[in-house]
């Protein structure tokens, strides 16, 4: 079986990334990070998601990205829009992906993986410069130059199945696969209880994506 | 002034770098990190530098590496050797240099800073992949495709001055520059109180260093 490295934060997509991975035979290793995020109760749904689908590990890293500052996710004195607004907005958290992806080639390479599976969507999302298929694209070709793996001519592959579909289609692929998403937390407001706001972004697209499927939302509002 | 992130593990490389950023001008932001590593008494060699040359700040951010294993520098079960070899050695840690510069990235972006240093060098050094100058020039890419900066077309500069010089050029370089190489700690095997092994890849390295510069030594050895 061929290991993979999964990043999963416990929203919406990358849980339905971790069933896609597991039905295409992976055996998956799942990473998670306490990073600082003011919606940790997101970690508690990647937990359930990685029991669910009885993944080989699953790791939660400490990552103080927090520590930098500059995001309303991770900033309580940086309010989450209830509105859309247009540019890069303010839950954007610089480097993010950069990092997150960096630690999971970190766990590839002592794994002995050479695949990791990120659930950065291009389509409907927040329009992070680092959810984008270009960016994708220039860290497969870094991950091969910053590795011993890469020098030795056994390339990685970083896998965005999720990146050119709408969330309609994400959530269509994932209830194929039996995903549970009353159990998952995209909201970036959520509270201790792991009830979401509504009307954030995140939440937005997410009711969007279900009203589009025709799928009843099961996400689990505060009010 | 214009505003620099400096990577600042407390090595003779990195010190060197940040006199370097200072010398040309840079308002200095020095970043160290919490690994996991063993030889953490680099710590104090990091504050001592931030503090000898006045950085307008130091962060030292906790970041989980050592949670994924696979390396001497984290993982005491798996010796730092003694005598030079051949290939990349198991003081190889997987993906530091991509973690380290995802982090510069992040607090780049928030202090709104476009020049990011760090004290790779690529002649007398580990033979560690994300040491070599391709590597950097990848990062340089992946930084202006994963940032609001680089979309917004201010480009990113990932500055690794001391890539092409040797050892010995480098402490002529730092001593130039007023570097106090007794503060500073390169040792993979470094102890609680700094003192350096002798006889691992650092230590041989920097030793070659001050023998061809004609400079006496001054690191602190336990023997």
């Amino acid at each position: 079986m061929k290991k993979a490295v999964v990043l999963l934060s416990g929203g919406l997509d990358s849980v339905t990334t971790l069933a896609l991975a597991q039905s295409q035979g992976y055996q998956c290793h799942a990473l998670s990070f306490d990073y600082g995020q003011i919606h940790a109760a997101e970690l508690g749904a990647a937990i359930r998601a990685a029991q669910q689908y009885a993944v080989a590990e699953h790791k939660i890293i400490r990552a103080g990205l927090g520590d930098l500052g500059g995001s309303a996710l991770t900033d309580r004195s940086i309010p989450v829009p209830e509105q859309p607004g247009s540019g890069i907005p303010v839950t954007y958290v610089p480097a993010r992906n950069t990092l997150f992806l960096a630690f999971a080639l970190g766990w590839a390479e002592v794994l002995g993986a050479l695949d990791i599976f990120i659930g950065v969507n291009a389509v409907d999302y927040s329009g992070y410069p680092d959810c984008r298929p270009e960016y994708i694209e220039a860290f497969a070709k870094l991950a091969n130059l910053a590795t011993r793996s890469g020098i030795e001519g056994r390339h990685f592959s970083i896998h965005a199945p999720l990146i050119q579909l709408t969330k309609a289609d994400i959530i269509r692929t994932g209830i194929r696969l039996g995903v549970d998403y009353a159990e998952t937390i995209s909201c970036y407001n959520a509270d201790e209880q792991g009830l979401a706001c509504r009307v954030c972004d995140a939440c937005r697209f997410r009711a969007q994506g279900f009203a589009e499927a025709g799928v009843t939302d099961p996400t689990r509002y505060r009010t």
